[in-house]
């Protein structure tokens, strides 16, 4: 049986995952992400033992990287990816040769759309806008089940649409961007916010230090019905139906999916988040407004969408 | 030699033009939009005699009707025009019968981008962003030299994207839509809010009624330099490229058309534009911002696309 590894490189850990035909993961292998100010080398040893822990000793089919950045249209260079070491660097064909197998590379959230349009939430749909919510927004654009990658391979950046002038700071050097109001670290902050003010589990779930706050946290106490988490992922499902509503007048998707580890919540997200989408859409009387549903895939979309773009790869390198 | 007509039915005026191969217009013939509460009859008397009067008494190979509203992705059927009688209507059929010959239908703003691909501003670019800055803003995206057209054939509706939170009203029902500060309204409104505060050559130009404000007496006062004016432009030009960021963040064309009447102003537009664009957009420095240039065709850029569209379909039905 052939082995297609998919290797998600994201900004604090990597997974390596051998992934089947049915996009079934089969092994795992993790490690931490050494971080962004370590040397190349560093990285990619990191990846290759995650590699090699997964193949076990069998020969490798090929591997799909899906890296948390900018990646070339080409899929050929890593351009720039804030968490990691890579800078406007030809990684792929270098991982290729050392390995000694095809490689694949994209950009991580083309991979969880990939898996999505091929196998969960998206597959039975044309055009799609897959989103997904975690630290960020990653972002995808399908048309006619093809991927749209853009000029320079970035299309889908959705988190960096100015939805607020003058609004929050955000890293990309820009403000007032969707994903400071909508993604896991908006879901954070508007809860820590309330920590102290009214009653909730939150305070004592983070131990009383409201800096040590996490997503998964506020997911577990929204889930028990506490109100201050509630609370947020109603405001964060505002501004994702907000969102939303902008990129449905934009390209009248079929459908519109959305993973990440946000939306782990399910109908605590999305149910505010639809309400946002019909108030929000032009001439949402005059048409058939797309269905917002749950990615199928969790954390592992991304090495599934990586792995089978690998395996594709292979079959293509075959002919 | 084929006759193909192309008809603009847009909200104030109903304009008719022969058009050849080469996208150059011959004969035209205009009329005024009878308005929403007319009987559709009286509209479509109204198109059937500018066609006649291009006509002349010539045998049609084809008409192309661009309108000014939503259009189902069939292209059959009118489903809604804020100011024209048709209503969920099967406008195609019924013309074509009338006319007996070839009728096709598609929204303004996608004739529009049809022949600034085919003709213009994109033609030598596989992915572009079309925009046509009139009364608001229409929208067209260009993938693979294709039409998005969406799941309802609404794609392209840019201007209904919520850029401002608790923004301005806007007819579509909502509030803080982009065309609300980016464009020929947006430009007046601003020009006119100065009027009586600042010295402007446009207290003269509206006879001391800033009421009677319109959009080209803005335009000709930038172009003699008043500072009013200019201002207007700058402020709709910042506007314009904020809201290109945001849509080049989603699917990183290769160039960005501008139309439309406020684009006749040129640079004092784009200008500014490109400097908001080069602000805004996420991951400048590490891509090639797209080019935002302006359209080839003023005012007969509908009846061209639509005439060229014609021209297909009879092509077409031929083999």
């Amino acid at each position: 049986m052939a082995l297609h590894i998919g290797v998600d490189v994201g900004g604090t850990k990597v997974l390596a995952a051998e992934v089947d035909a049915d996009a079934t993961v089969h092994r795992t292998a993790r490690r931490t992400t050494p971080g962004r100010r370590v040397e190349v080398a560093v990285l990619e040893d990191a990846l290759t033992e995650a590699v090699l822990e997964v193949a076990d000793g069998r020969r490798i089919d090929g591997v799909g990287l899906a890296a948390a950045g900018f990646v070339d249209a080409a899929g050929e260079r890593v351009m720039f990816a804030p968490h990691l070491p890579w800078r406007d660097d030809p990684v792929r064909g270098r991982l290729a040769r050392r390995w000694d197998t095809t490689v694949v590379l994209d950009n991580d959230a083309n991979c969880a759309a990939r898996a999505e349009v091929e196998h969960g939430g998206a597959r039975e749909f044309s055009d799609a806008l897959v989103l997904t919510l975690g630290t960020g927004i990653g972002g995808a654009v399908v048309l006619g089940r093809r991927l749209v990658r853009g000029r320079n391979g970035m299309a889908g950046e959705f988190g960096h649409q100015q939805l607020v002038p003058d609004g929050l700071p955000c890293e990309c050097g820009g403000s007032g961007c969707w994903e400071q109001y909508c993604s896991g670290n908006a879901l954070v902050r508007h809860a820590r916010a309330r920590i102290g003010q009214e009653p909730t589990v939150l305070e004592q779930a983070c131990g009383g230090d409201p800096d040590r706050l996490v997503g998964p946290m506020v997911t577990a106490a929204a889930e028990t019905g506490d109100a201050v988490a509630r609370g947020a992922f109603a405001t964060v499902g505002d501004w994702l139906g907000v969102g939303v509503a902008n990129l449905v007048a934009a390209l009248d998707p079929e459908v519109v999916v959305v993973g990440g580890g946000v939306s782990a919540a399910g109908e605590l997200l999305l149910e505010p988040a639809r309400a946002a989408l019909g108030r929000s859409l032009v001439g949402a009387g005059h048409r058939v407004v797309p269905p917002l549903v749950r990615a199928r895939f969790g954390p592992e979309a991304g090495v599934i969408g990586a792995a089978r773009l690998a395996a594709k790869a292979t079959l293509r390198d075959r002919v």
